[in-house]
């Protein structure tokens, strides 16, 4: 389903490096059946790809686009620049700063042009696939009943995960 | 146009002293002719009304819900715990760490239960609702339009913010 | 004596995957003899379950409750808005923010609804099982009794230290 | 009711300063009817005070013991290392570095030795006393159903507060 | 001598409001004799004027081009994206994270594209305009001088600082 | 007794700014009767000055330098890299980062060159004087006597403010 | 081309274990064709040649200088203050703080005396070169062709990086 | 030459765990022939041996104490507030906060009791056997020879360290 002509999502990172960090984004929206494109563009080295990514993403029929980015951040903030589409920002630990850098750099965007930023690293870029299933599910209610199914199968691996512990604690006792 | 009988975005706080923070919230939902609900949820101290509040929400024919808290900012995530509809926190600093604290407690939020974050404070709270429309826009064609000249004001502003650095200047020279 | 029909102490967790940083707190209410329930709840995915269980531990006879979390760590926090138990936090590195995130969201509670927080990771998962008997110990004299055999055996245990520091000075000399 | 020959619960803070933000943990304390006693008892410059005071207090009938102090505050950790009876930590933001040094130095103790920490600052004082009361609830069914009570007012506060924000709003539209 | 039609420099800043804090670059350069323009410019807000801006610099005869913002600063990294001209950064605290985001957001630069970064606020922009002119001093003897001088004035102020502070102690004997 | 012709300790700092946050360092010299020399002395502004003064310290009969300065901090640094005297050294809060930078730069300095580093601003202030009177102590045996005394006034200012803090304890009953 | 006799660049880093770390400075260096001397100087173990060799720069007819240092980095800082020549700072991570101790000390100099600073390790040491060439560009036609070219494959780079991607997302569906 | 009968210095820790970071710590003694003794005292775990050590210090001959310890890091404090002896901190990095919680639990010491801090982990355990042999100089003229042959020696190993540089940048070459 995904990869179509017309894809809901684009997913950008700034570098295929990131791809093992974003893997988790592209299996959540893959298993809710939302299109997609993925591409790697740089607010720094490919400025002018980014900017005009950004201006056509409307036209060209995407619903919201997904940045993920290390250390200095701005890949996210670019794109929100140039479209009024969505965008969502996943802050990647790229340097020896932890993430700090990215974070900040991705969330504190001044008035007027917000970017919905996630968590760091494999539990944003995950989360970032949900929270664009989300918006689309506001005009589909097949998403939307996806979306409860889903947030069930979270709550049914719990009972799993006390099984697992179960058996761990007889480690102690 | 605000507070009709079926408002599409719900904004929670976790105290009334929160409001002065929120407030650009508040305005900028009303610019683009959002309907929108206010309350004061607290995740700690009503923990059941949150809990109630966000299980209702969908059907209540809420379409997203804005969440502000400082300090162990919970309520963001609290509220995503319970609706799949998209949450955006707005962390704001209201405790000595400068919000750092409610930063980290809005965004680092685990896989499966994304919260949108947007900037600390007042910056924060304008962009929260920016974002809100960006997602409502989605489906809605007008609202899409709005956002397009709202992103042009946004551009025209800067000419008279360049005729008064000129003024500035002179002061210099 | 752990894990009876009603036990003292519950020990939560927000999944099976903290269990090896929360062992230690197991090893200790063993070694003291403490009864307890282990469960992963965790505050995003299972939120019922969460309130359900603060809600009703104090009706089961629980004493006090332990919870253990990482990155966005709400689980100690949610649970102490819904019981008036005292609530113990171990907050966990699971983040590459080195457990900031997790110490921030788990201490900085608002007026009204504290959490009895202490150190990150295994270090504090086994000072939040001392501090359950220090609690405990209050109307518990035999309890009290072995707080004090153990802080004498904590000190004992330098004498040993010492001798090894001696061995070790050797390699110097 | 509080100041009795016998106190339950000792207070304790580096300095006469630190007592504006040690307020609302006395306040609280005698809302519940808590008996209490204060010092001024300083880690660093009455080091003989602090252990004597801590070995002393469980013999002297104290049940637990709260500890105030900013910048390297070790008050807290020294008063556990010489007793068994709980040990509340409250961080005061007193340097430039804005209480992340207190927190720090509050929190982290190492295994055998825990303090439980609380929020910096007031909100930190107040929920130390709250954190005392669910303490000795564990033993007296009377202070266990005050509390039930407290929670039952901080979510009746929650109304108040939400009709201020009703207030508030009206400034908008 | 500033402000002519080929300026050697340019002096932007994300808001008018950014002004105060970027008025010892003015300044500074004013006294070196170094010509320069200054304009407003959104990385957020204006993105193509600050693509279009930072591409036309070197054709328009621009040496190097100064950027002050705050909060997720992006503004010099998007300027560098777009010119091989250098560019030197002044990160400014706009949040309340006390200027941690810009920072981090102007120097962790992607390799291939560097923000030459100077000190926050005031301090950094005094230091942008010195950094610009040693640059410009690599082909200019005259400018080269002038800094020699300048840097002989600054140890000279010194003994100024010193007679200063032999009258203050004098409120101490 | 200060501002002899052989003072024992230089008293360094970047500014004359720096004045007020030094001022408890000289007042605890003067109490203790040790004679000082302060001079301002910048790291970066009069290099030469900071290298001749360290290097013909000890030939001029000093016995410690005390170093105070903020931002990047290097004075300490630098000093200590010219004379094996102990220099002690002042971090001072003089940017928003909150001496967060001064303090790091002081204290983490590389193996073979120490800096005897004290809390930020007026309380390390105090504290430098302390511990040069300590290091001058281990061969006056009248200053490690002045010393017990002082440390016995330390203990005895706890009285009164424990009086002190009994009157505030009224207000609240 | 490189390590001629009067070359244009010098590139200092505080020990020679810094290597690795600055590696990626002299490949770039080399690829642009700049001459460059390498030394190991360190502020605080050779402070008098540190600041020989500062002073003497700009008469031996370098035209800037790289200098790369970990923990308390004042290197950068100490050479900017005997020279004006730009002084271009790398911060290296190497202590268990990560690099923020170098970024600050790098970066927050006084007014007055800049240290270009570029992000943290490898990525600053390559920017360290780019930004050193863009310098150089200023009086060199033939180089400003060259960094124009450069940008140009940083581009190109990502077309490659682009079908990478691709391959990687074949893992997927 | 080391442990002697009456050791001018102690160097005690908070575990025989810590051994290894402060093994240059004993090595530069000796190397510089100074007599220690060494100990594991815990401030938390031993409070009286860690009172009564330091209280007996002066009386026993010592001349200054040495204590490293890491996470909340008060045994330097503690040893400080029983002595008037020079204490000298080494703070540890031994949780997931890289060692923020050690230093500012060592360096942040209240007006009157100064802890002497110096770098994270090896660097600061050599470097405070460094200050020890600075404070011991200022008393002993043979140790400030040795302190002068020291520096010399760090000088020329720089020599060393340039002909290494030299070896590896024919690996670029």
């Amino acid at each position: 389903m995904a990869k179509e002509l017309n894809p809901a999502v684009a997913v950008v990172m700034g570098s295929d490096s990131d791809f093992e960090v974003m893997k988790p984004c592209f299996e959540t929206l893959k298993e809710f059946g939302i299109s997609y494109e993925a591409r790697v563009i740089s607010a720094h080295r490919t400025p002018a790809l980014a900017t005009a990514f950004a201006s056509e993403a409307q036209s060209r029929g995407l619903k919201l686009i997904i940045a993920g980015a290390g250390a200095a951040a701005h890949l996210a903030g670019v794109i929100a620049a140039c479209t009024t589409l969505p965008v969502i920002g996943v802050p990647i630990s790229a340097s020896s700063l932890q993430g700090f850098d990215a974070l900040l750099s991705t969330v504190m965007m001044p008035a007027g042009v917000p970017v919905a930023t996630v968590a760091l690293n494999k539990m944003g870029a995950k989360n970032a696939a949900i929270l664009a299933v989300q918006m689309l599910a506001l005009s589909d209610a097949k998403l939307a009943t996806k979306l409860i199914e889903y947030k069930e199968q979270l709550k049914n691996k719990v009972v799993l995960k006390n099984e697992n512990l179960a058996k761990r604690l007889e480690e102690i006792e």
